[in-house]
C-alpha cells in the first residue's frame, strides 16, 4: 500500500508519519517512510538545491527539479518497496507539485500533470492524508519550531492560502484523498489516520 | 544574435567557442559565453549533480534536470544578454537534450521538446554549428586530456553513435543548423564558422 501525507508548512506531516509508521510497525508490517524531494542519492542532492535561501528557483524551475528526483526516488526506493509488499508512507509526492507548483505558482495543471505521470510511470498513492490547518496556525508552528525560515517557508500567506485551497480541491476530486482536521492533538490526527487506514485495508 | 554549439564529446567545443568569440570581440561586439548545464548558480549546482559518476541518473531524471537548470539560465544570462544586444556563444542548448536523452536514450523526442519548449520559453537559437567527428576520434581526444571520464564519457561507443546521427538527424530538418567536419584542424573550424556566421548576419 501506498501512503501519501499532505498539507502546507507546519501542518504536522512529520508527527503523523512517526505516529503512524510506529503503530503499523506494530502490527507486524514492513513500513518504509521516505519523503520528497529526497529518497535517493540524487534526490538528497537535489532537494540541497531546493532549499536553498540563497538560490532563485523558478516555478518551473522546482517543478522539474522536483520531478527529477521524483524518478530516482520512483525508481530507488518506492516501487522496490511496493515490489516486494511493504508499506510506503512517504511525506509529499506529486499532490505536492500540483498545490505548491500549480495552484500556488500558476504553472498550468495539465503541463504538471503530464511532468509528474512521466516521473512516477503512472504510480498513483493508494491513500493521500491531506493535513489541513489555517495559515494561521501553519505560520505559528513554523516559527515556534526554528529561527532560520527555508525558501518555501518565507512566502507569503496568500501564496500559502493558495496552497491550501489547492489541496482541498485536489482532495474533493478523487476519493483517493481524505483531508483531516490538523487543528487537533498530534494523538487525535494519528487515531483518524489510524482509522482511515483500517477502514481501507478492509 | 544566439548561437549554440552542438556536438559528441571531444568534437572541439570548447576550442571553437574560444576562437570565435575572440574573433567576434575584436570585432567590436559585446560577446556572452555560456555552457549547459550551468550558467546561473543553481544550474552550476544542477550540474554538479549532472557529472557526479557516483550518482545514478535515469534518462528521464538526466532530461529533467538539464532543464531546470536551463530555465534559470535563460531567465538569469541568456535572456538579459540577447535583451541588450549581446551575441550569446552557448556550449550545448536543447539539441543536447534531444540527442542525448532522446536519440541517445530513447525518451520520447516530443516529450523532450514540449518541456524544453516550457524551460526556453520557445527560444530558439539563431544558429547551431554541429560539429561532426567519428566517435573513434571523439574517442581518442577524449582519451587523450583525461584519465577520468565523466558519467556521459563513460557510455559505449554505440550511445555515442546514435547521439552523433541524432544529430545530423535534426540538423537536416532544419535551416538554424550547420554541420562542420570538426575532424580538420581547430582554425580551420573556426573559420568554417567565422565564414558561416558572416553570411548569416549578411
Amino acid at each position: 500500500m501506498f501512503i501519501t501525507v499532505e498539507g502546507i508548512e507546519g501542518c504536522g506531516k512529520s508527527t503523523l508519519l512517526a505516529g503512524l509508521s510506529e503503530r503499523l510497525r506494530d502490527g507486524g508490517r514492513e513500513i518504509i517512510v521516505t519523503r520528497e524531494p529526497g529518497g535517493s542519492p540524487a534526490g538528497d542532492a537535489v532537494r540541497a538545491i531546493f532549499i536553498d535561501p540563497a538560490l532563485s528557483l523558478a516555478p518551473l524551475t522546482e517543478a522539474l527539479l522536483i520531478n527529477a528526483a521524483r524518478v530516482q526516488h520512483m525508481l530507488e526506493t518506492i516501487e522496490p518497496a511496493l515490489g516486494r509488499g511493504a508499506t510506503v508512507l512517504c511525506d509529499r509526492f506529486t499532490d505536492s507539485t500540483l498545490a505548491y507548483q500549480g495552484y500556488g505558482r500558476g504553472i498550468d495543471l495539465g503541463f504538471l500533470r503530464s511532468i509528474c505521470s512521466a516521473a512516477t510511470g503512472g504510480r498513483e498513492p493508494d491513500l493521500t492524508f491531506v493535513l489541513d490547518v489555517p495559515v494561521a496556525v501553519s505560520r505559528a508552528r513554523v516559527a515556534s519550531r526554528r529561527a532560520q525560515l527555508d525558501r518555501l517557508e518565507r512566502e507569503d500567506d496568500a501564496f500559502h492560502e493558495r496552497v491550501r485551497l489547492g489541496y482541498l480541491e485536489l482532495a474533493r476530486a478523487h476519493p483517493r484523498y481524505r483531508v483531516i482536521d490538523a487543528t487537533k492533538s498530534a494523538p487525535e490526527v494519528v487515531a483518524d489516520a489510524l482509522a482511515v487506514f483500517a477502514e481501507r485495508v478492509a
